[in-house]
């Protein structure tokens, strides 16, 4: 069975250390995370996710979610004892202002912990996942009403949440979508149509859920322009805030999926079911894209906390495995054989996967504080520059974090051999699970198309140009420097490829839009390799500082420097067959005729 | 439900006009092997694979095989028959000689067949596979007793065959193993032990099944030097070569596992079990090759079939899902969207797909060939050299094949979007039958060593400098060509690389073996896209020499070529990355201690 350890040391070398937070002291939801508080949360975090959570990832996956004949759904053994803990500890509401019942700590915080919780348990996970996305919809564009009703019961975790929005004949093109709201005279609506792949779309744990839901209203203009967003609670509530009668919403059926068995993922059937209105009509869209930015940060997050827990099993079994003899003579020679991590091909991958997850790890850290600046800092301009930021690497955590992600459970299931493939050993189960990361809440496709199509051009090229700011800041600073400058050179070589393609883009891209299209996915990955890059170099001149200081753990710190060189070395040379790519356009891509595949 | 259709026409293309097949019309199966043959047998073969085992793929999927009270293991609805009209047909003997009962068609023959099957229905194909692999190994190294009394049999199908090698505690280190083998006064054995992850190691397909098993002699030597190669038929046979009681051979339990579900992976425990020596005592590891090379050719080959049926629905998909519109304007206004095929970012997906399978099957077929003529060639210098690139690719089409033929599932099932997650679409099974290729027959990290390790230097470097004479004939004759010298361009610089790759080995290797372990994977992969290049070269030669000639499906020639460019500009940048990653050596990959993980 797998094991798991929340990274706790790694976590607070990148807060403190590299990323330095209590530089923010000045936004409120950070001077109340004093250096004390977010050690204890870190703690107490880790022991619900190692030793409440984990325990139930392999039943959930074996038993699956159930759904009876009275269209009720039954979670797996020990979820709902689970859900009970994890709501009692107040973690649904860990970054929820205070005025709505939660804890107003800052978001990056909830970030950090959801790792934990994704790689305990990521079908868990999912269920306040969901809550999560749900509340920040409301929260944003909800009436005061609609905040009173909802979110106190959903931060406390006695309802939950979800997201509707895919329908069986679309799913990224939201427009096509059929689900019809008809004004009712109490200026609510009744919603009808069936929605597919909702997770956490019903199941045991709560008394109530809330459902966001994408619907048109009768008569509203066709497309993206007359899609509006609907609050739709599956039981309705009384004056009193009690939940009573269904509201006609009902599960239609489980759909049977490669992996997280542990969550439910429903076809939903409204029929004429109570809707209210959240935001403006026809303006679902904008009301939809603040969940979507949300969630995406929370799937990047999923393929780091996947491969967090693939990667310390892997780790394990390399030490454990006994097989061959080093390639240099025996290493444990009073042993039948050495252990496999001897073996460069097995330190290969494990390297891989410990300079992604470290590098993911500050950068999802990075993101989330820029969520929180651009959300809470009272100075405009230091909002503005989180903002841009925050939307210009968005789609770079979920594209990037998920790809290397799925790959990086794929080799730490390699690592296991034959065991790997075997369901008791719980590897291949990672991989199942890793692989949906990569599709829902926008496919990586989509992902690379809102970062080429949108958001490199939005305000003039702001985003980028204030991202190329901020990494020729680092690396002016410490380019000459004797210890790290090394490493600032691969950070450096690929920064050029990013500009040398950006620039492609620009001479290219306008007389032509497929060949952006045609580059999307590789400056994608191109960016991601320099977003973790720059955090290696961060991380890289951190421990270097902490060395020179003499402070801290030795050992920790000079491994931290061998694993930026080994990132430099052998994953960021990547950047050079990207830009290669890119700059090959989408001529001989879109030559052939559609019949001739 | 998917579907598939064997690619006949680019099979044709590859044996007749690229590779030429006609020429080696002296050697004696392929003086029998006609082009009519030929198209009679893959037509034939089609047929079976398309109708016969394709629509049983989802349902050895669903079902699974089970294990009785009593032992015996049923494989899923169809399964039976299935395999009787598989038997019927012959095709379980295509390439092996009319004197053991085969039909004595070329190897490459089966080779091709073998594809189909798999991307029919890859656990359906393992039964006769192994077989396959059982057979090589008798016809090799049994006596003519043991052929008369096993071949017969297993060429109709009546009897199948497995290969027994891992244990609990050792797989790729067959040295561990401890599985024994007492001498009787007959001058049988009599063996005990447990084996792990037998893949058709009980079923109910057979009347018989034929385990070959490496075991142990008591007192022989400790390591790879003291293991023994025995043939222990499930029944024991009576001398008119009927099976009776059962031989002390039982299936213990069936592995639970991530996919290929319709294939019986056993738990086999032998007990006190009557086994008979094939090949020289202490020579088992030898004789075990021969079904090792014979199976990793053949896992390679499930890589492209998974590949192959994977793409073909994709494609099916992507022409058929209507979702948003093309960047360069709706190119179907008539409908409410676009199909996504006019996406750049699916496209992308499609032609590394195709450019990787069409390269493949080129590449299965030209090494299937060298494996003909090495066996059957009545001139010595040919049969030599044939072997010699026999012996270097076979781990290159293991490794490579199985790692982008898994990698190429994984995008198939992206290309659905969230329907590629759900079990119904059959495109998340490709993913999880594809995942196994990159681990048994030797882990691909095996496979990587090998080549680096063993196969580079074997006669002193002869090998190599063969393949090189190839490429650089190839490359010489067609560099100026002013219609297709920008592909051989395109090889040139991927064989720089890779000479540039060996070259460094050659300076650092010596000094220490961690830099050749350090590199192999990459080098692997640098050398799985040369090879795959070569044949894009020739097929877009031959496609050119085709059009200037005036013969031939004038698109599809037209196709070959935009395909062959696409490889070169989209897929061979690849190899630069490799290089960079192989120069850096070893020691930031070593650095660490093993603790450190």
């Amino acid at each position: 069975m797998p094991v798991y350890q929340a990274p706790i040391e790694d976590t607070l070398f990148i807060l403190h250390d590299v990323l330095n937070i209590e530089k923010y002291g000045k936004i409120p939801a950070f001077s109340e995370a004093t250096p004390d508080l977010i050690k204890a949360v870190l703690e107490e975090g880790a022991k619900l996710c190692e030793e409440v959570l984990q325990p139930l990832n392999q039943v959930g996956d074996r038993e699956g979610c159930t759904r009876l004949d009275d269209g009720n759904v039954t979670t797996p053994t020990g979820f709902k004892d689970a859900y009970k803990a994890f709501s009692e500890g107040g973690w649904g509401g860990l970054s929820v202002d205070e005025e709505h019942g939660g804890q107003g700590l800052p978001h990056f915080l909830a970030a950090i912990f959801n790792e934990f919780v994704v790689s305990a348990n990521m079908s868990f996970g999912m269920y306040p996942g969901l809550t999560r996305g749900a509340m920040a919809a409301i929260i944003k564009h909800g009436t005061d009403e609609q905040k009173v009703t909802y979110l106190p019961k959903m931060v406390t975790g006695e309802w939950s949440g979800t997201m509707n929005l895919t329908e069986p004949h679309c799913g990224t093109d939201l427009g096509l979508l059929r689900t019809k709201a008809i004004p009712q005279e109490d200026s609510s609506y009744k919603i009808s149509g069936t929605k597919i792949f909702i997770s956490a779309g019903e199941h045991d744990l709560t008394d109530n859920i809330i459902h966001l839901v994408l619907a048109r209203i009768e008569g509203a203009p066709e497309g993206m322009k007359g899609i509006s967003l609907f609050i739709v609670p599956r039981n309705k509530i009384d004056a009193d805030g009690v939940p009573g009668e269904n509201n006609g919403v009902s599960c239609g059926s489980l759909e049977e999926k490669m992996g997280i068995h542990g969550n439910s993922t429903c076809v939903m059937n409204y029929d004429d079911a109570t809707g209210f209105l959240i935001g403006a009509e026809n303006k679902g869209m904008r009301a939809m894209f603040t969940m979507m930015n949300e969630a995406r940060l929370g799937v990047g997050i999923q393929g780091l906390g996947i491969a967090e827990v693939a990667y310390q099993n892997a780790a394990d079994y390399a030490r454990d495995r006994l097989q061959g003899r080093a390639l240099t003579g025996a290493k444990e020679p009073e042993k039948a054989a050495d252990p496999i991590i001897v073996h460069p091909d097995v330190r290969r991958m494990l390297m891989n996967m410990k300079s992604f997850n470290e590098g993911a790890r500050a950068f999802v850290a990075w993101t989330a504080i820029n969520g929180d600046i651009a959300e809470r800092s009272e100075d405009e301009a230091e909002r503005q520059k989180a903002d841009d930021l925050l939307a210009l690497l968005t789609p770079v955590i979920k594209g990037v974090l998920t790809d290397t992600g799925f790959q990086t459970a794929v080799n730490a299931q390699q690592v296991y051999g034959g065991h790997g493939y075997i369901a008791e050993w719980g590897m291949e189960q990672f991989v199942r699970d890793a692989r949906i990361a990569m599709i829902y809440e926008g496919a990586n496709g989509v992902q690379a198309l809102d970062l080429v199509g949108r958001k490199l051009a939005a305000n003039g090229g702001r985003s980028l140009m204030a991202y190329f700011g901020e990494l020729d800041a680092l690396i002016g600073a410490n380019k000459d420097d004797e210890k790290i400058g090394e490493i600032v050179a691969g950070l450096k070589k690929g920064r050029d490829d990013l500009e040398a393609a950006t620039g492609w883009f620009m001479q290219n891209a306008m007389t032509n839009p497929d060949n952006a299209g045609a580059g999307s996915t590789d400056y994608m990955h191109l960016m991601g390799l320099v977003a973790l890059g720059h955090m290696w170099v961060m991380m890289a001149k951190a421990a270097e500082d902490k060395l020179s200081e003499g402070g801290g753990n030795e050992e920790f710190l000079k491994n931290k420097l061998i694993t930026a060189r080994y990132f430099m070395e052998r994953v960021m040379p990547e950047t050079g067959a990207h830009l290669a790519r890119i700059s090959n356009g989408s001529e001989t891509m879109m030559a052939l005729d559609a019949e001739a595949f």
